[in-house]
């Protein structure tokens, strides 16, 4: 049973409504070979209200594994800054997600899907930058990266492999470490079970103790009569694949909350209440056995899938893709390069013991996809964790988010900034500004303020310097 | 008429034995993408016999068009300087060229050839290098990447895509400029004409001359079997096409008479003597019309394609392929991504009138290979003339080189420097140091070597630096 991580759910947290542009942008498919020749087009959102068109710099935001849409409705940051940079605003969209499919609706067929990966995806933006820019020789307008989670890593890699497009990127929350021989494999694990520990140690403890309970009562007509009761779930537990995909459902549904634990309330996929974490563990605060901790369970589960009461029971069948976007998409560069390694072993984290097996996940990819998965295809591609080569990037990193373990929480070098954010869960520093955002996130948000504006001068300064154009 | 400019031609001019070992490491065929999972194994050349195992550096060459046997003979540059660094040499091929064949005998076909792209060559290089370092996350050793005209583009664009991996970049004669709307397209030729009117005016008028002349003899019965016993043809002009490949094969020649106008004699492709601008043109010396021209030219001919005496005739049907190695390959990607303008007017050069048509150009490339040239991929994907975003680069370039006009003559920062060498021709910086350099080739080899300790001991600064492995 392996665990697959979805790096961001977390997106619904606004109501504001911001207006764009849609737009779309023709891309080939194969951008580092020839032998396929078709194009297709990628979506992108523009907003130029605030635009000053002679000296304002684009911010880019590089689309993750999602529709668009979402992504430039809960990057808050960058409509809260567009007005004091006069900037415009572009949210693109990655490739094989949301509607940017370049073989329609069987984009995501095997025999399609080979196109889908993080080079192409960043082609694709840098030919959209290029047109944004004229198509010009010399550049007109300083160009800022922006990237939550995987679109974080899509930000720091974008200024990485093309500094000559994106003058400095901030990179919220990007696990760039989360590869084979940078994180430990335990190390998400272990900060989710922190998240809960903290509030109560009874908390997580009493979580470990119950994925035994759950397959004692799973394994009994009665037992798995009552979990279908006691949970709300849809369909009972029939069988074994049944409770794999309930324990996933409730694994995943750890990881979600400790991601999502803001100080406020959030509408994520399922709504949430503010410190979620904290919310649930109240139902778990005393030691519990049996029917009361499963019964317990009960709440915590109600708070994570029916916190607005519109749902009538708990549709745990989707797993671990519970509350995703674009899980397919997803899956398959979890198969290909994005390869992270995740583990627990049930003592230094809650979860049950699950060990990191590169063999089995291949063959596992292998055939679902028929492809096996490059393990150190980030490493070598992107960097790895010698990432001081690159510059003109801010890594930030919650330390309520449990991605941190594959964050960078250093600076790297003068350029390579790490900013590190107590009280932020997964790249709060990137959503709207809230009356109940922690201190430390509006220091972040400054100070991320600082880089740009550094390096919007820095772009002036060096086209004032250029002689040849 | 297309004139396809072969950028690395001049290989052989040493009689050096250099010892190495022959190896081969397999390789996807797309890094990019997974639709096609084939690997297959590219060739690179290895010697560790003044390498320091525990510290010294690697010099890696990013092999370019044509047999890698060739270029680790005559980059002595290198093997010079291998022992004063105590450095392992690596020349890995370039995919699709020499025996590092993705599909054997039938690569260079249309429906294989596709995977022929810089991008690859770079990722292939990428791999071998992190093999090379011991696929261990921390690099165990410092790696400088050193190229010669398109494996100077290739040495630069490694640097810049590849900082993690490459300390710095020695891209001698690389043209990184010599694309759309970066260098203008007439500059190749003009520099061309410059070579040989600097010996005397009456040279390049001559040649310039001679254009209508070949033309006029061609177009009558006797003309052409003068033409044909005059200039020693191995066939006679039968047809307009025959004779377009005559006027290409000359192009050619007076092209590459200047890129290897090396002030001592070299055994090119057909060997040549010391000077050979100087010495063809002392035939051009005075004003000549007719009968008297092409005799003249003859024996430019006759030195270019027969200096030692070992030909019996001029076989100019392989026009402007003339003594090249891998012309297939090269064709390709000029058809693709290496879209290098070339034009004359016959007034600022020497030559027919011969504008740049690019959709022409496309045509003829869709026709012969089912692409359409990609005419800004260099800019986008290689940084065009915005490289002051990368760093740790030396772009050496010799004022002798018509490549010049495409390469980069001012530094552009503090790590991307240029040198410019007075009287040397292509890449003379990377061969074999020899008893006739001039003294500006001395001291850029000097300044090479410069750079390269600073690089190295960046990189042990960096590795003392960093305590996360």
């Amino acid at each position: 049973m392996f665990r697959l991580i979805f790096l961001t759910t977390v997106l619904t947290l606004v109501s504001a409504e911001y207006k764009y542009t849609t737009k779309w942008f023709r891309v080939p498919l194969d951008h580092f070979g020839f032998q396929r020749n078709e194009t297709f087009q990628i979506k992108y959102l523009e907003n130029e209200d605030n635009w000053n068109q002679g000296s304002g710099p684009i911010f880019f935001y590089t689309g993750n594994e999602g529709q668009i849409e979402v992504f430039a409705k809960h990057t808050g940051f960058m409509w809260d800054i567009a007005e004091q940079f006069k900037a415009k605003l572009v949210f693109a969209e990655h490739r094989y997600y949301g509607e940017s499919m370049p073989f329609g609706n069987k984009s995501l067929d095997n025999e399609h899907i080979g196109y889908l990966s993080s080079a192409q995806a960043l082609a694709d933006y840098a030919d959209l930058i290029d047109y944004l820019q004229g198509n010009t020789i010399k550049p007109r307008y300083p160009v800022i990266a922006f990237g939550g989670s995987y679109g974080g890593m899509l930000a720091a890699y974008f200024r990485m492999k093309y500094p000559h497009m994106v003058n400095g990127a901030i990179a919220a929350s990007a696990p760039v470490h989360m590869f084979t021989g940078m994180a430990p494999c335990g190390v998400f694990n272990r900060l989710v079970t922190s998240s809960f520990r903290t509030v109560n140690t009874n908390c997580s403890k009493n979580i470990r103790e119950s994925w035994s309970v759950i397959r004692n009562y799973s394994s009994t007509a009665n037992g798995s009569e009552f979990l279908h009761k006691t949970f709300n779930l849809c369909t009972p537990i029939k069988n074994a694949t049944d409770l794999d995909v309930l324990l996933e459902f409730l694994e995943s549904m750890y990881s979600t909350l400790a991601m999502v634990n803001y100080p406020f309330s959030s509408d994520f996929l399922t709504p949430l209440p503010a410190e979620p974490v904290r919310v649930v563990c109240q139902y778990l605060s005393e030691a519990l056995t049996g029917d009361k901790l499963l019964q317990a369970l009960a709440k915590v589960i109600d708070v994570f899938t029916n916190y607005e009461k519109k749902n009538k029971c708990v549709d745990y069948q989707k797993g671990d893709d519970y509350g995703n976007l674009d899980a397919s998409g997803w899956d398959y560069q979890a198969c290909t390069e994005m390869v992270m390694p995740m583990c627990s072993n049930g003592k230094n984290d809650m979860f049950e013991p699950d060990p990191w097996n590169f063999t089995a996940f291949s063959e596992k990819c292998h055939k679902k996809y028929n492809v096996y998965p490059r393990e150190n295809m980030a490493k070598r591609e992107y960097g790895g964790n010698r990432l001081q080569a690159a510059s003109n990037i801010v890594f930030s990193n919650g330390l309520r988010d449990p991605w941190t373990g594959g964050g960078i929480l250093d600076s790297l070098s003068d350029s390579v900034r790490a900013v590190v954010i107590i009280d932020a869960a997964h790249h709060l520093d990137l959503m709207p500004s809230n009356p109940s955002d922690p201190e430390p996130v509006k220091i972040a948000r400054e100070i991320h303020k600082q880089h740009i504006t550094r390096w919007i001068q820095d772009f002036w300064d060096q086209m004032a310097k250029t002689r040849r154009t």
